[in-house]
């Protein structure tokens, strides 16, 4: 029976150029890495069952991708659950293991697991891929890489100095100029329901005013009206919506306006300082805007956020993001461990550099020269030859088939080869090599015990 | 509630050391393979649940981790299937996708999937992991990663001989010296059957025959016999079970043995193809072996079979193997699409390396250098520094918080940074800086401005 081959829904394979300009960014990102201190770790594919559960939100949970257990694996399942033939219910009868759904749960996992092994403050990076049976759509697969770099243990506002530092280098190096880092605090959140004392409504508040840039400030004040928001109160922050301009005429207006909460004059002081300290070591590629509507997964974050958007010209959802945690590690049995991360988002980052035409030539030709098959004798020399190139570091092929010379030549330039050596009969019989462009079609004949001083070696 | 962290049976966690030893094999791997003229494809982790089973037998299947479907899965189960509460006859309604098992099943569905847009013969490379349910032990793991070169469309013994020389020379760029690849071939021990009349016991026989080195000559011989092969015909096999020697050797009583048998003569011609190409580009750090027990999976090759054990003086199972399949595609539509391929085992090279003390020394050590933070506009500084070192090229970190001095010192150490940087008050104030060797304690102070003149760029 023949079976047409096809790939479950929200997967990708990745050609050869694919996989290069890929291979480009994540080696990009580790240099950048490895400059800043940070170290790579990599975690299993899978985790336990409950290590990934209730992590993440009821969506979360829904979304993670679980594992069957293998064999007889009903003859766990107790008959009155069986009974119910009730899905959710069934899952953790039958379940033991779950693809990881981020790499921060697995590393805060990592952490507690290894403190005794670790030098904190730990500085770890982790490249990966990850699985959520999301609904799939442009730009957005249920299996797809993360890229975070994380510092545990230190709660100083240096880390996050170098961190968007690290952001702008890591732009730089991939020649994306103009993506903008927008900064909040989770403590300016707070500050705002504070004032208009309406601190219980925290979460709520947030999800609606993270939403202004999409929807408008009409939708958004109706939606906190919706959710019991004071509507008296909303008017007072009535200056906030409308907060525009540059970091320093936004900071002073805010100055003003959070003046009453300790928790906003906290946020401010963090904030003044990472805009002194980047006054002082300007950013390169990318630049900063302080975005009081920005949440992120705000039960999540303790202290600045960050979020990384495309230059201008380009439509498309964030880069990455980031922040401050303070209880990551609290779950798996570690308090005061405060954390802060940021993470790149590989397959948007790869579609900015597609548009922007920012992968280097060379990534598309990965031969460098391929051996004309003559068979014989002859073949058996070219080999000889094609693995001196080898030792010499370059890329080289030897056709594998005594086939027409025109089929051959065909490969190497569907290939993009642009050299090709030949030794046919006479050449064998000279001790020679004939080394032909395949862009001009000029050819020269060399002796082969010349080959290393023709060629530079790579 | 607090969770001990835990990590499911057969995975693991890899540490930044761990990580950068694996690196640097793979590295040298992919290198290689780019060399030989491979290209590097990557396919998703899971496939559909009908891709992979019933590809590697019934065993096969029993290992493969199955994903289960997302949602009310329990919906689509025939009340009939449900209520016979069989594990087995379940699985297939409750999953549409498992985790892939190798890369060769994978890599076939590919080839047929996107033919049109290959150049044939394909080179292909895969570094990437696999998963299976198997029990684990020492060196086997249920993640763990599989590294193979395969070229399809093409029957040319060349591919053969250079893929031997692929095998070379990755062992040579790792510094192993002294691993045995031993060679068979398909026809061989086609040949061995049709000579005593047993053709149709071929995998029974070759089975058995598979664990001479193991069990030794006569529990082969006994099960043969139980498996119904004819004693009398065993007896006619007596030379090839004593057959030692070169591999000159070797052949030369084969050529005698298997004068009367057309497939046997075939595989002797090939043999012997590979042996004289061999003779005039000698191997340079491993030892060919013919090896006329070796199976791997019979029901899959078709011509050559390779395996590569490790040096004499380690205990391990072999680091890899391979042969040639002439039908690979064919289960997914695609005939006559001959290929030849070779895997290499990542976690048992690692192993070796490890054994034999083969890792470069630079592997341990990440960062380069370490600015002490003395807090207020020093540290501010000696950030600006560290930012240029890491201009440099240098991986270079800022100790974040502003502690006591014996505390940095004390993290330096403990991650064996060679060099820490210190601005205090006064190198702030005359714009120098000093440089601490960490092993010897020397130090020295510079001028901020002469930082580019003093240390080479990286």
């Amino acid at each position: 029976m023949i079976q047409k081959p096809s790939l479950p829904k929200g997967t990708r394979d990745f050609s050869p150029l694919e996989f290069s300009k890929r291979k480009y960014i994540i080696d990009t990102l580790s240099e950048q890495f490895r400059r800043f201190g940070f170290h790579c770790i990599e975690t299993p594919s899978f985790e336990n069952y409950e290590t990934l559960m209730g992590k993440y939100g009821e969506e979360g949970d829904r979304l993670i991708f679980k594992i069957l257990n293998s064999g007889d694996f009903l003859s766990k399942v107790p008959p009155q659950v069986y009974q119910k033939q009730n899905s959710k219910q069934l899952t953790p009868y039958i379940c033991e293991k779950a693809l990881r759904y981020d790499l921060t749960v697995p590393f805060a996992r990592y952490v507690v697991q290894h403190q005794n092994d670790l030098v904190f403050p730990f500085k770890r990076y982790q490249i990966q891929p990850v699985w959520r049976a999301d609904r799939p759509q442009k730009g957005r697969y249920r299996e797809f890489y993360q890229c975070d770099a994380d510092i545990v243990g230190s709660d100083s506002i240096l880390q996050e100095i170098e961190l968007i530092q690290l952001y702008d280098n890591v732009f730089e190096a991939l020649g994306i100029q103009g993506a903008t880092l927008r900064i909040n605090h989770r403590k300016i959140l707070g500050a705002f329901t504070e004032i208009i004392g309406q601190s219980d409504k925290l979460i709520d508040f947030t999800v609606a005013l993270d939403k202004l840039d999409k929807i408008g400030k009409e939708k958004v004040i109706q939606e906190m009206i919706d959710k019991g928001i004071n509507s008296d109160s909303i008017q007072r922050l009535d200056p906030i919506f409308s907060l525009t301009g540059s970091f320093e005429e936004k900071y002073t207006l805010l100055a003003d306006f959070l003046s009453s909460s300790e928790q906003g004059k906290q946020a401010l002081e963090q904030l003044s300082q990472i805009y002194d300290a980047l006054k002082l070591m300007p950013l390169k590629a990318i630049n900063l805007d302080l975005n009081i509507t920005l949440a992120r997964g705000l039960n999540y974050y303790t202290g600045a956020i960050f979020e990384i958007e495309p230059p201008q010209n380009i439509e498309l959802g964030s880069l990455g993001g980031g922040g401050r945690y303070d209880n990551l590690t609290e779950i798996f049995g570690l308090k005061n461990m405060s954390g802060v991360g940021i993470s790149f988002g590989l397959d948007r980052i790869y579609l900015v550099m597609e548009e922007l035409n920012l992968f280097p030539e060379e990534l598309i030709q990965s031969v460098d020269i391929m051996g004309i098959n003559f068979g014989g004798l002859e073949v058996l020399q070219t080999l000889q030859v094609v693995n001196r190139l080898r030792q010499m570091g370059y890329n080289a092929e030897l056709y594998p088939d005594t086939t027409k010379m025109k089929k051959q030549m065909t490969y190497a330039d569907k290939k993009q080869i642009p050299w090709v050596l030949l030794i046919g009969e006479k050449e064998f019989k000279q001790g020679t090599f004939i080394l032909k462009n395949m862009k001009t079609g000029d050819q020269n004949e060399y002796l082969q015990s010349d080959l290393e001083t023709i060629l530079p070696p790579k």
